[in-house]
């Protein structure tokens, strides 16, 4: 099909974006899901200084690449985490300021604004990202939540959003949420629920991304078939169940590539999850974004393996039938 | 083989303790895990009430019971916790006071110390528990944490319970700490960690409770295996996988017994747990306290499976071979 | 739970009423799905002949067996189906008649209101049953229908049986159809087909029978939540895939018992059938209904079996949770 | 292997032959399994026209194209079919006729020899098609028929097709009858039925198809070994089951493409056939003609589709040892 | 089914027969397998005493216990093997003599007849044993034996076995050859290739054992359905498959028990064996000898093993069907 | 990864090594495992001519081939190995000699001292091989060896390689010992049993040929985990299960290729390995030796074969990651 395929800048941010532009294009990427940290895309300059958007669009453009999703998932994280020392990292100094956790809240939602504000004058439809969650501790954890915890934390989530999308509905631009734990949304059943707490506003809806389904259990394609029309973006990462009496899947707080975990990220076709079926449920419910390559594999070099994501990726999304026969 | 057949008290706290001796001896239990809530037992009345333990070890001689293990999770799970309104329901009014999180984690730590004096008092080896956890809100999420913060989450843990450890040590009592989620260690590699961090000493050791470990893609097996003399204590629970593409193993906060869950607690024998070869690695490594049945399964009535679940063991416990021939 | 267990008198209709109702009182049944054929039911006699009825109900009560369900599976399939040489011996002489087969559906359908009516006599709220089916041999096959021979298929159906469940509305019974190969719904999304086009009416639910969803791969469960307020009636009968690479699972016109065969009916609890799951399901749903043996094994016999699905099905049934704790 | 591969023409009667066969050549393909509709190749015109056979054979020969198998599915399908509507868009007009059922089996009897006849013209070994059947309609439905009518089925199926075969004696031809749902050879032990049925004569072998045997269970591979000296022509299809619980076998007459069917057909790779034994297999037994394509996928672009699949069974087609070692 | 159920003596040789018949006829056990080790049976004495063997058929009858087979497994293996010091053990004295193989060999084939005429002494119709094999360490290991090297070992096979099985015609007595690995036939095909060497005569059949079949992959139902007239005799013990990365197959030498195998003996109903198709193939065959429990489970103790055996066999052994209905 | 790809030359000896160096080096191979029968390599001549060895390398220099590995399997078989008629035709004449068994076998140690300081000559750090063992045929078969038999056949091994790992010491050459059926150490734990009886030195480690394990049931990823740093080699060779219920693992003396064994060798990607796994393995232990193409498979022509595996073993091993991210 005629989707394009796309790089996330994430992995990549210790190179300036000019070296990572480059690196993709020859690696075949037709686009960008570019990230607004390192300093790939700066969501205080792009406001504030004239051409500053421009000259980002300027260098894509110069290697034949489009701008195709802008990505905030750190500062997203903090609107509605308890934030802890893990977070100062993650973000912009001028966010994390002191470090208090509900000012950090605030600062961060204020940020996902103006984040929005930054794609509208890029010309980006689509911004992706994270929430953060009020609850996230209480999942598979004890003592379970009572049903009104849950509640409060949906309440919550939607009372912080609401008006970041706002802003996203006066932009037009959508938000394409990555289901993801950690999340308020981590599977099928969270992700109605926050629908739900949202009222269902269109400028609300997914990022999918297969990977963190699959070692929970979830087909991916069911959560497709589910939203059909709620996918906004699309990434493309594999997981691979490892498994063997020992491991489990909590992962026993051991790091990304310890083989003694029971799931792990991987390249795309070197996990366990189901290409074939994901294409084509998303050519049947119509999806028409990018795929974009998120890169995550500890046991690959990432710019072989971001070559040859590129390529798998392609040669994945065949033509869909034109007609019934 | 003779192990005594044992009933956890707590999912019955809701009746007094006579009436649940006198059920429980009607079932078929040989012995009972005490639980220090409701009036099953109260430390405090325990160590300051001169027959307050006598009372209660004669109410269970006449229904022909053993006092076998003393339960405190609830007041445990507070030592090491980020303390949170979801605990107030757990503790005493005397634990829980003003809770203000740090003096809670304080009081919860010598009520624990208290039980294991009360264990003593009553003539009971060991006392089974939770522990609580800082660092639990760290698994599976988002941002993941450092393998500093993780240690520091371990740290934390062994320096509140090494203290309700000595005392363990000078009542010649053994903690036999439930390996959880929620709990700083939950699965095989993080109970190494715990082991490790409190130096391996002998006061500590788990009960082994396989449901926690099946769902989460562990072989029970193999965690006996891994820690031949360190089971102090079995539980008895099932635990059903439910995965049909929509659930998800991290359940979507949903309640116990909503049909969307990926996995549910089960009676004995009414899950995927292979009690068979639980059955011979017990008999491997010479475990020989008690099979407590802790009952919980949103479908079947209490009382009916509680009976069956003590015919179940019972029939399970086959004797093993006396010599190679 | 108090569900009766109910045998299915069909597969002894070789022996009078009489000797099997002694039979099924031994075996420990409670209750009797009387079937209208042999002498253990006639349609005719009952609506012309006074003390018919009674006697019949008469005969049970002495042995304490309920007469919970009226069964015509035969007539009810000769309504919609192109009628053939294999239907005379189902039929009754004065249904069958000269055999054309337009008039021998007219009778049949009138045979059906005769029975609904027989119900009402009776006292029994449920009569179960096929239909039969204008489009069951473009199943599977070749050339496939196109959607609108389809559709004229399901309006054959409703047009055939409105009349016929006309009469139950007026005599306040319900029609328990049997989702069945050969029938118009046999799976899944054929029965929802069948109630939309009868315009969801009350008077028709369906007769749950796993086994034979279980061989075309559908979950029962599925089944039963899809149509939870629907379930009017529950076989108890067994089925196991018997695959070997050379065995098939359309099964090549062998007969019952060929060990050739890719799939096989069988007693309960001797098949594949995961009878925990659909317990739990029917108390989900608030099934109180019977629980009705339907005895198919060619490798057992049917006495020692009837015996044996008695106990099996009064295990199985256990009680459910009375509230959440 | 040096095996051709070749197309089946049927899924481009839209087109003209010639347009065909220029895209053909183009894909890769090195010859054509020939359809007797549409254009593609009309027997009356083959029999009765001096040149155009030899033009058909021209046309193939300018692109490099050899004409291996002549099929007539449609036709065959209505020589032991009980007719009805759904025939008629199959045949051509002069058998079709008034659509008396008795009348058109006996002309598409007449017309499968005319092909045989045909073919012989042409200079083609064998003819590739269906049988229809007459007990169909009992296949896996209610009520079963006992042995007695599935025998009269299996001799009417001799009896219409003898005469034909006699024909394909004389001309020297071959009958690759495809073993297929609708027909009366469907799985392993109804082609085993179907070969005594005709006393094995030579003319009558089968066209291997393994996507009609994987969606019931049956392993192409044992069908392969259990009859060597009858693979007379290979399609190459595939087939993919997508099982979820609510999906069936039977499909509830949902059309190809529906995602609620329970297997669909695939484009070769794209679905669950073990491709490598199969290779393994044919190897095994000698078989030395033609892999064609038989192109059906609903989910993929026909065109685009039939240049992978050419070049998915040429990479598929290793060279088998030459002697052991 | 009315099979009686027997126990074979091996395992209780360290008793005297006298205290070992008291305690199976206590355990439910109707009949016995008799081995020639011991003091249970003494082949020499019972050719020249007397009373020896009524003796031994009086003690049985006291506790209402069948002889309904004699066992000489050990002397068997003899017969084939390349004698080595392992033998020695298995041996009486006077068989092992100088321990020459050859001469070990000779003597051990007289002991067969021995046993044989004894056999028709006792009035038992059938012995079971084994034969060892001079090609048994050409199986899976390196340099593979050609295939002269593989009927060497056949003809070997026939040529020491053929005289003795020429006394078991004499003696109207039947072998049961127990299929088993370290004998010439331990699989399906090399019991097709024992069977082939004999000339498939009368007097040689088989003691079909599935736990040996069982972990080598071989489905115990299709030697069943391969041999249905040579099933002479049947033992009852089950086999667990317990890989788990590590452990292999081959089980690298060590005993019995040990958890780091790949697979062990187990008793009836503990193990993976799926009984209930075993019960239906024998019913299908028509088998009506007796149901013999071999003990061995290195995990449960053996008399408390044996009385749950001798329950489980009973259970299992359901009433076939008396005619299809 | 940069490892070399290299060809096993065992299966071409039977052309000249000049007529194999030419082909595997067009096949686009690095690097050679030298095997010491037909011309490819002769022990005696290398120790005994002054050029032979350079010619030898000049020879591969020539074509851009690496000498890699120095393989003498079949000499080595006859070290511990009961030798037998079997081995005749695996060793060289002088080798041989009057085939008295134990002459033979010490010659056989001599001819592998001779092979170690030929590879010494040759430049060649690493030399592959088999053992033997005299304890082979009780793996698995009747009667079971008790546990001293064992130990003396490990100190067999123990005390006739010990003389050959000293001349590898003084040569400082490696023995990468092949863990293979036949052999002292075939699978996980007999493996370590052989590490230890040599008290783990330093000059002995392993071939590691995951198509060995795989057909017993040992996951090849936990061998490489279990012995990091005794990985002296790697072949890369694939393992098919083809298990149909009457085929078994131990494969009933049937040779290779039949398609009643149970499992087979095959080309590299053609059976059932987990190479992403096993490469994931490889880059974590840090092996940097060759990969090598040890070809076997009885449906694959081995010139066709080897190219294909060649592509196939470069495009696998990717390429791994340089650093965390």
């Amino acid at each position: 099909m005629a989707r394009p395929v796309a790089l996330f800048t994430g992995p990549w941010t210790d190179l300036s974006l000019e070296e990572l532009v480059q690196k993709a294009a020859e690696w075949g990427f037709q686009g960008l899901e570019l990230c607004c940290w390192g300093d790939h895309f700066e969501v205080q300059r792009a406001l504030t200084e004239d051409s500053y958007c421009q000259k980002k669009l300027d260098l894509l453009a110069r290697h034949d690449l489009t701008l195709l999703v802008l990505a905030n998932h750190r500062v997203g994280q903090a609107v509605c985490d308890p934030v802890d020392e893990r977070h100062q990292s993650l973000l912009p100094d001028y966010v994390w300021g002191d470090g208090d956790p509900e000012e950090v809240q605030q600062r961060a939602a204020e940020e996902m604004m103006a984040t929005m504000r930054a794609a509208q004058k890029l010309g980006v439809a689509v911004v992706s990202g994270f929430s953060g969650s009020s609850i996230w501790s209480y999942v598979a954890g004890y003592p379970a939540p009572d049903q009104a915890v849950v509640e409060r934390g949906f309440q919550d989530f939607a009372q912080k959003w609401n008006p970041i999308l706002d802003v996203c509905r006066d932009c037009s631009v959508k938000f394409a949420y990555e289901v993801h734990p950690g999340e308020i949304a981590f599977d099928l059943y969270s992700a109605e629920m926050a629908l739900e707490a949202l009222g269902g506003r269109e400028e609300f809806g997914f990022t999918f991304d297969a990977s963190h389904l699959h070692w929970q259990g979830v087909d991916p394609v069911e959560f497709l078939r589910r939203f059909p029309d709620r996918i906004y973006h699309v990434h493309v990462k594999d997981a691979a169940l490892t498994l063997n009496g020992r491991s489990g899947l909590l992962n026993s707080y051991l790091p990304h590539g310890d083989p003694r975990r029971g799931w792990h990220h991987r390249a795309p076709g070197h996990g366990g999850i189901d290409w074939e079926a994901i294409i084509r449920a998303l050519n049947d419910i119509g999806y028409e974004g990018p795929l974009t390559v998120e890169w995550q594999d500890s046991g690959i070099d990432r710019d072989y393996g971001a070559e040859e994501a590129c390529k798998f990726v392609k040669r994945l999304d065949f033509e869909p039938a034109k007609g019934e026969f």
